[in-house]
């Protein structure tokens, strides 16, 4: 039995209070907040659990093997390194850390100490992902041109954290996973429409070593949601749309096939073929589920992290550069990842 | 009644034909196009009209008034240039030309000769186009923060023109009619997935004097097609999709009020409202009939030309800065216009 | 603080549960169910509520006031009889009884205790249906003429109760809302596709003493979920979509205007309108806890009840009225409500 | 070549006009209609096509082979049989007459003059409604059971024909055609909201010798257009919306599996599959261009009417029992088909 302890217990700590304690194999220990309120409240759901508003008695407690930490990413690295020095194994909310620095000595610490470090990008874990990396695995889309992602609603502005952190790290998790190649650079612009906060609209460009190209549009000015991704290949096309109830993945047997005739210079050979579209099924469980089960799994020794420090750490460098080049209004920013 | 010829009569031709036929006060006298076939098709179903392989013989006419063209953008200069000095009002598609310099040249000799010049930004005469800048016109928006658009489909790769030319320039066109301000910068990135042809995809930020930040987001890669803009304003908002058989324009009653009190640092006092939608009606007169009946009021010294040629050569610098920053991978470019 | 107690903790009865518990002036003492396992799914939440697999053990208990019947219908008569025997105000699920005899004799016991008897047809309780009769209210729609109700999905076939039961008993008490008109008969058609279980396919037209006709198609063999509802009135025409995430109501400013124009013998004077759209805002609280709340109120003396046994009784008239047709085969069958 | 005569040139004429002069082998000789502005605004567009006010003249012209009647439908027969009378061969507007008498009479006349007569129901030659027949004949639906159509919008009141003549008859023919079955029986209600006009609101329930149901719902009441026809097999189950721009035809791997186990009376055995959804391709040739190159082939001796005589007359007895147990609210109608 796996003892888990979960730290911050704001928005999304309850959610890990729920999930791991349906996870067969693990135990919520104790949970920990700076607001009382939200511990009592929590605690007349989940009466066995113990609860404190002082991190370090969970630390301290030898029957807790693991922490979930859910709290304001500025206290991330402090609160995972603490963690990691009392020997637990970490669970830690995205963006892993606010710099890339503090991300490479966490994965270090982590390694030297033999625990796990698991980093939570969610959507790695939903069935509709899970799918579209199916589909690009098996080569059904073919070769991968074009990926497309919009995410936008009328968001709540946030003032430690701009839109980038906010939504499009969602999607540089779901292109690292889906596709698996790495960008190796990006051009980004923004805007803040409040003095002295953070961005609140973005667009990024990211480029590969290869003709691939993709896109990111996150806003919280737009006065409706959309969740909305085109990814096409040399072979077929998928929309996913993440707001759709039961058909969140299209694939479409449409794609382009270039012919490079050398006969024909003033002449494009490109052929266009267009076909039935397929809405295939996927998994319905709870991603976060999948995710908490897996860390389990992690600390037992039957698998690898799938989103370890070393993606974790990928994503705030993408965050970076995004933020260096959006700094520059769309000035052109490497990427070493 | 105003003599019209019409030169070019393949894609778009046709509609103009159609079109300058059924106004009164106008008269199509003469087609050209440099394939029999497409002026004996025409003939048949118009056969009154005179037709021509050689559109000088158009000009040599003394009872055609205007010449309409729809030729390939190449060949826009000489032509209306031409047209012109054979004393002919000028009706030309978008874009105006290839670049800047011939579109002053073009505009200065229309000026000298008192001749009418109109670019055929088409979208500017729909119904749904007009409701929004008269929803912009009366403030009902707001202040405008965000212009955000989405043109999308699995298009016709096409060898001369790239994607920005193509159907960037409907959102170009738009943005200003609506919006009323010109942008002082373009960071834009692109790419081309058929080696030595042009961009098939586009990304471009245009920034204005002001916190206004608008972005156009174009494809021919993309499996389904999308026609989709946002526009948000202080008070209201709006999503424009031209796709919608009946219902294009819907107005959210959503907006953020900022209120930056200075005692509150740490805490961003923003507002949000939500409200009602509202789905205006709009006419749905066939945009060219009211853009035709337009030229022929222009003509006669009834009004102005709505998309005279200044316009369409501020089109045309847009399209001139975007391509410059799409070459440096998002590099920042000034645009004066 | 009135103490109620939840019997049956099936389907519906933890929302029963979840929303009591939060009502400022009630509190759940007891709950009970048939299940064990149910019982103590529910403990484990709520660890302050006492379980029992017999319900009397509640009618016994002085500190319940009210109970709140959550079983299969056919036990909805003898457990709301013996509630009112023990004193009980009554909470009782929809349908109210199997039978009209069997509602007629519980207002009746319900009103001579003088005790609360409140129906659960929930959706009288959420925003969106409050809107549409307000809407109708305040004759902004004019005279309705049309009511056309479809709610279909790939269902859970039942085998005690049809597809009316469990699905058109929410249109039956929609529209007895909305519209305030009772139908005078019936005519229905159904089908059951499992020998020997009730249908799990059918169509039922309602006629009233005006030109209104009402039609509701209730379906478990859809492959896809629609909930959509079409009023027609003489001023203005309502869609209301409960699937919609956020615009669930859509008001059109279209309808018919009749000119009986006695010189015009061969010709339908009938001018057409067509404007604007309109969705309006509408409360998003659970319709249950609004409900709950009310019963509460009503317990109180400071409410009347809304959905009340009168209110339940002409659904399952409506109800026995529709069977008797549909095993004619669209028979009209008059309907005394 | 087969020289045809278009008799009748109001809201259909002008499309009949359009195709058979694009189809090989066949000629358009004459139009006819008593408005003699129907004839110029056509005869300016095919300037070698004769026009006259009386038809007669074409049923004298031994150029003309064939007529097509686009006229009322109180007008069919009679026309309809002056034309077989003549030799002509006949393609006739759907309802191909206002009784089943009339119809059968006709059928008598063109067998005995061996002539084509063939009927126009256009959907049965639309692509999507063949892709819709190819999955049921290759039984990829299994056994049919439920067929649900809807076909509402705001119409023009007509005061000639009522709602079902005008808009079921669609779904009848698609029904005859896809499904193969013939109804046995019918129930059907509806309303007139015009004193004195014919109804303008329609249901209709069809009995088949199976468990098989299906219903129709037609209305000029509904604020928007929709045409939405839901079939659901032992197998698969199919959505074909008409208004959908490219993707009608929906197939669902949904269906339900009835296991009749002797041994568990009170317990229905049904196993629900859900699983991908799959939108076929379909060709997007006008129908009515590929009816009439069919109509042509018939007349040559090639093919075979596909919506002959018989179908013609098999709608119209539907239409007669439907009217019929409309007038007497639902009463079920025996049908002889």
């Amino acid at each position: 039995m796996i003892g888990i302890g979960i730290i911050g217990c704001g928005y999304w700590g309850p959610n890990l209070v729920r999930n791991f304690s349906s996870v067969s194999g693990a135990k919520v220990i104790m949970i920990s907040d700076l607001k009382f309120e939200r511990l009592s409240a929590l605690a007349s759901l989940y009466p066995s659990v113990k609860t404190t508003t002082n991190y370090y008695e969970m630390l301290k407690d030898p029957s807790i093997n693991a922490v979930a930490i859910a709290t304001p990413v500025s206290t991330h690295f402090e609160i995972a390194m603490e963690s990691i020095k009392a020997g637990k194994h970490v669970f830690i909310e995205k963006p892993m850390t606010l710099n890339s620095e503090q991300g490479e000595r966490l994965i270090e610490a982590a390694n030297k100490a033999n625990l796990v470090l698991l980093v939570d990008h969610t959507f790695i874990y939903t069935g509709a992902v899970r799918k579209i990396k199916e589909l690009v695995d098996n080569k059904e889309l073919g070769k991968i041109y074009y990926y497309d992602s919009m995410r936008v609603n009328l968001g709540l502005f946030q003032h430690d954290v701009n839109v980038v952190w906010d939504l499009a790290v969602h999607d540089i998790s779901i292109m690292d996973y889906v596709l698996g190649y790495r960008p190796v650079a990006v051009s980004a612009t923004g805007m803040s429409h409040v003095h002295g906060s953070p961005e609140n609209v973005a667009y990024m460009t990211l480029f590969f070593d290869s003709a691939l190209i993709a896109h990111i549009n996150v806003s919280w000015l737009s006065p409706v949601k959309l969740r909305q991704t085109l990814i096409a290949g040399s072979k077929k096309m998928v929309v996913y749309d993440d707001l759709e109830p039961s058909e969140k993945i299209k694939v479409y047997d449409a794609g382009i096939t270039l012919n490079n005739n050398p006969d024909s210079v003033h002449q494009m050979l490109i052929g266009y073929r267009s076909g039935d579209m397929w809405a295939p099924q996927y998994s319905r469980t709870e991603a976060l589920r999948t995710e908490a089960v897996h860390f389990i799994n992690c600390i037992e020794g039957k698998e690898s992290p799938l989103t370890d420090g070393a993606m974790g750490l990928r994503m705030v460098k993408v965050l970076e550069g995004t933020i260096a080049s959006m700094r520059e209004k769309g000035h052109l920013v490497p990427l070493n990842l």
